[in-house]
């Protein structure tokens, strides 16, 4: 079987995660602290990046991005019915590759890095301390900003980016997820995003992620409710 | 004929320049000002990245992420000698995406962006300044540490990512490419970095980005040097 070295609060991670789950692959997880830089791990991957899969038959995988396209390009030796990360015509490809640079980028460095990085990665990491407030208060400013946009998206749109199910909605619930874990998401004020998150939450890939619990972070009391 | 929404320096547009050459599409240049925000522009692609790549059966593919991509997945429609952004196996095709989401990631954050940014972007942009110097500082001292590790693998294999030339070769030649023209590579330190680079500037795709001349900013006496 395939190993994920995953952490739990870590979005992209958590994005792949989901597309094992939904494609049908099964993976044991291997939790990766990594602020802890471990040599065995940066022998692996250089880059010190999660997550990263190990295949028994491809070797290890490094990072979301390879990880996701390599689901997709080996999506012909799985069932048919089964979730293809990026699915339909060339155009639909290209706006789900949009999607997901902007979310795993964009979004990654000007909210969820500010927010999980300050309020977790900072208090485990070398010379654990405070959050920097400065940097908190730009990542919820911003977070406000986004969701306006992914509430248009999804106001419009079966699914973010179109009428199919993809990668892209999976990389943006892997973001909304971790800094739900943290309270940080104003569900209220976006009914549209809350709707389509709601619709991925109950989905039986998504079950895993709502039991993850870390040391000192109790989640917030809408992260496992269904109905929230 | 395809658009490409580009800017000179920009490594991102600067790498896809490559591929479309190298795969034989062509398009049509026209420069976009990155830090000018144009409204047409951000209205066509709201997080404001470059290239955009306008096709005309496909519409709009946004981001050097999609269209990579975009050219691999339509490779069949051309000829099987021309250039595969992500040839060979999964094993394969792993290793080159882990290798462009490094320099495209982490080595631009790290080195390009710093450098680009407070030279270039920070001059035109809205209220022009002086680069900071301490910027600049880290991304020459970053630049130092990634050299030697794209060295190690100049080293090692035929091309970046092994056997054959793959969009990870014309990743990291865009991103050297704009730190060339700037004056900032120090190639004499790193031979064998040099003459993998010097393999690549030899081909016609490079020969357009060798002619890009900006305003207020003299390439380097190496940049437009094939014998440099």
């Amino acid at each position: 079987m395939a190993t994920l070295l995953h952490y739990p609060l870590c979005p992209f991670s958590r994005s792949i995660r989901l597309a094992l789950s939904e494609c049908g692959v099964e993976a044991e997880l291997a939790e990766e602290r990594p602020w802890e830089w471990r040599p065995e791990f940066t022998d692996l991957n250089p880059a010190g990046t999660l997550p990263v899969l190990i295949t028994d038959e491809r070797g290890p995988i490094m990072g979301a991005y390879a990880i996701s396209e390599y689901l997709g390009d080996t999506a012909d030796e799985r069932d048919a019915r089964l979730f293809h990360p990026f699915p339909g015509d060339e155009t639909g490809k290209a706006e789900q590759r949009r999607l997901v640079d902007w979310f795993h980028h964009k979004f990654h460095d000007e909210v969820t890095d500010y927010l999980v990085e300050e309020k977790v990665y900072r208090r485990f990491g070398p010379g654990s301390s405070s959050p920097d407030m400065e940097a908190m208060r730009a990542g919820r400013e911003n977070l406000r900003y986004h969701l306006a946009y992914i509430g248009h998206l999804a106001e419009t749109r079966s699914w973010l980016a179109g009428d199919a199910m993809s990668f892209a909605d999976l990389a943006a619930a892997a973001h909304l997820s971790a800094l739900d874990y943290l309270g940080e998401v104003p569900w209220e004020q976006h009914e549209a995003v809350k709707n389509w998150y709601a619709l991925l939450k109950s989905r039986p890939s998504f079950r895993p992620l709502l039991q993850d619990r870390i040391a000192g972070f109790t989640p917030s009391g809408t992260y496992a409710d269904l109905d929230f």
